[in-house]
């Protein structure tokens, strides 16, 4: 293996210049507002450090360097709402794990500390929506957390510091440069997205009220899996994605997670629907839902979208889903296997099947009710910028992978029978799914993780359920883990 | 430096893994052509290694392992040309280098010794067609070899062994199942494309006559440079591109080799177009060649093609060539900065400016006159299905940024002024070409290298050039590095 990674470092090298070409572009599309020339917050503590992804400023000093600690204790605090997009393919998941630094919270917090907007992770009131796997995206990521404020009169979500300075700013406060105008709030995403690498981006921020809470008030999730038509039959796969609406014991369809404490599976599902990604490229351009040609056929190279929303998601929920749209679009299962595995009484174990691949999947929208976002503006340019160029290259990349295969197939290539997503010969010998062993039922999995002490038997909080997380559960101390509300 | 490449290990291990898929992706694809169960050609020196990226055979044996050293004075070897498509992104460049491993042509050797097609590169009668540079991708490299053969009756390009063997098959030799039907060669792409790593696949092969060269036998190449809209007048850039075209003293768009004893400027544009990937996605789609309505706004995400025929290309001509149209495109030159940079007596020295980036440049075709391919089938099948898995994960990603970039429209995001395929922040105190700082000119370059004995001066071959190659030229023995046909 070690072996490899020498031979790749090379690559690593070109990954990294190109960061620092973003680094480079994004410091250039800083310059385009006035307001930050000066020293930005992310050098209060006199850093100059300078990871790839790290958007640093160019004018670093050190000249704050030997200043006092700072005292959280003169400023206000104030409970607000960020929305965060992130690219996940780099990154072992949303939620800090103790086995790996390469989290998206584990970036998120360097910054909420390095920005001194938070005096740490434990004191900071912080709530997330949820997480997701190793590999997955966020358009909308939500987190609730207690930010230091510049607003030293009542508003949303503000709590004024215990020393209050006679009127002026404390001696040992942020620079006069991030002081906004009287009674306007610090600038969180200018400050948060100097610091954060590139594949992470704070689009927005609303102030919430107090006990405001990303992880309860979120009224519903949408996911979406892009995928390639291939030989798929996306327009059965469509109707099959229909069956999942409504509530249904989802037990069979998902990562059993009851050593966490995850021991109600049913789930709400209120829509799934799959469409091209350009909504009139395929059929009529003037009438999407104009009946396509059959005389033009289907371009296999088009691009789909699965989206689904629901209230809340199990662990690994939509990658099940989809690996079984993916079965029913390969014609290898029928769509009442959906019906099948949702009805647990005939079927109470799962199947052994594998769930979709991680990459193509993205949290993309988190509903909260009455928050007022206040984002936009040049962050948003700047986010949109540095997101072109790495589109840029991506779609560069990708028509050169056409250009090829436009070239194979002037030569007489034929195109895969397989799902593209997935390794090829699949479809050799497909055992069936009702055919196949099936995994441990949740009655015995309890049963094991009781006697391993991982959950306790007595009155929890789950209501009817009588067990929860004991003291050896792997997430026992992990706050914003619900038992109720785990997300893919 | 280190400090982030260990931070990135864990992104490796996937490409790694993702790899690994693909290979037991091809595996699958192989068991699909009954000819091939058994023990394959580079099995026989019983190597078992499996670094990823490198098709082995899944049914690897150690049976050949105590054999006698393989003798290829028993084998007939066959003068052949090799057509060799690869994605250059995560190599050095196409020619081997002394400073690094990671090149193209160290995978291709490695392949055709590892399957006893060649004994040594020495003896091997090795021509390639040009060398591309680091990053750069080829759907047509061609080169020249002599192979071993399974034809010991006369045929193009065959040259019979001295030892005949009685009749028989050599005891040494390959396995029965390499030798096909009596008269028919062995089949080279399948036993190369074995061995070859995912990104590097040889598409076609065709016999030819001695003496034919992929060097000097080359009538034109055609290269294509991949690039998104953008903010870019395409058309104007398109128009600008005819400019290129005749033949013309190229020494200020290209980097000037004078130290490998390129000194000869002049070089030949058969042809130079711009025009969108999807033939019909601009303008009417009936009608390609239809004018643009100005009403609907033109696509900035739409993909567009630079392609370039020539006889022969110089060190970073394509590249110069795309920096000054990219330039154009974007209204920092008019498109007569062509005309007054290929007119060498007014501008004898090139004004100093940065080529385009590496990663969108194919060599895409190299033509040959007589030859008779004869690839195709399952091998174009197999290559196809994985470049197949290659563009959907790419395919995907580019979609996932798509739709993040909708996402920020929708909040209100303009996109961005300056070119995409280079850092932001360009247009900003722009310094037009014909302002700035030169570089030294042809004749004190020549100068230079003759004080240091990289050049001589004598009665080279070059014709009127009474200079040539010295002895301490760092491409003295490459012999496959013409003074005068050097290649992007």
């Amino acid at each position: 293996m070690s072996d490899e990674l020498l031979q790749r470092v090379k690559y690593l090298e070109e990954e990294v210049e190109r960061l620092k070409n973003q680094l480079r572009m994004n410091n250039g599309c800083r310059e385009e507002d006035d307001v930050n020339k000066k020293t930005t917050p992310e050098t209060l503590d006199g850093q100059t450090e300078s990871k790839p992804g790290v958007t640093i400023s160019s004018k670093k000093t050190k000249k704050h360097s030997t200043q006092r600690p700072f005292d959280f204790s003169y400023h206000p605090r104030r409970h607000v709402a960020l929305r965060i997009a992130y690219l996940g393919w780099e990154y072992q998941g949303f939620a800090v794990q103790e086995n790996t630094d390469k989290t998206v919270e584990a970036r998120l917090f360097e910054a909420l500390l390095k920005t001194r907007l938070i005096q740490d992770r434990q004191t900071s009131n912080y709530q997330r929506c949820g997480r997701t796997d190793k590999g997955v995206s966020a358009f909308s990521q939500v987190i609730t957390i207690d930010l230091r404020s510049s607003l030293f009169s009542p508003g949303l979500g503000v709590t004024l510091p215990d020393k209050t300075p006679s009127g002026t700013y404390p001696k040992t406060g942020t620079p006069a440069k991030n002081s906004a105008p009287a009674g306007s709030e610090l600038d969180y995403l200018k400050m948060l997205n100097r610091v954060l690498p590139q594949d992470i981006r704070v689009l927005d921020w609303a102030p919430a009220a107090d006990g405001f809470s990303a992880r309860f008030d979120c009224q519903s999730r949408t996911y979406r899996y892009y995928f390639p038509r291939g030989p798929l039959d996306v327009e059965l796969m469509a109707e099959a994605a229909q069956r999942f609406v409504g509530t249904h014991d989802f037990r069979n369809v998902c990562k059993m997670d009851v050593g966490n404490g995850v021991l109600q599976f049913q789930r709400t599902i209120l829509a799934a629907t799959i469409r091209p990604f350009e909504e009139n490229a395929s059929g009529n351009p003037e009438d999407p839902q104009a009946p396509h040609d059959p005389n033009d056929p289907y371009d296999p190279y088009e691009i789909f979208i699965f989206e689904i929303k629901g209230l809340a998601f199990l662990y690994h929920q939509v990658r099940c889903m989809m690996a079984l749209l993916l079965l029913i679009g390969q014609k290898l299962e029928s769509p009442e296997i959906i019906n099948q595995l949702l009805d647990v009484g005939s079927n109470p174990r799962k199947p052994q099947y594998s769930m979709a691949v991680d990459f193509p999947l993205v949290l993309y929208g988190c509903d909260y009710p009455g928050l007022a976002w206040q984002g936009g503006g040049a962050e948003l340019y700047c986010a949109s910028a540095a997101l072109q160029q790495q589109w840029a290259r991506s779609a560069v990349e990708t028509h050169v992978y056409r250009g090829m295969l436009r070239g194979l197939e002037a030569m007489g290539a034929e195109s895969s029978k397989s799902c593209w997503l997935v390794e090829g010969s699949r479809m050799k010998n497909y055992k069936p799914l009702l055919e196949r062993p099936c995994c441990e039922s949740l009655e015995a999995r309890i049963d094991h993780f009781v006697k391993r002490g991982r959950l306790e038997r007595d009155d929890g909080e789950n209501g009817g359920e009588a067990v929860h997380r004991g003291k050896r559960s792997k997430h026992f101390q992990d706050s914003a883990q619900p038992p109720t509300t785990k997300l893919n």
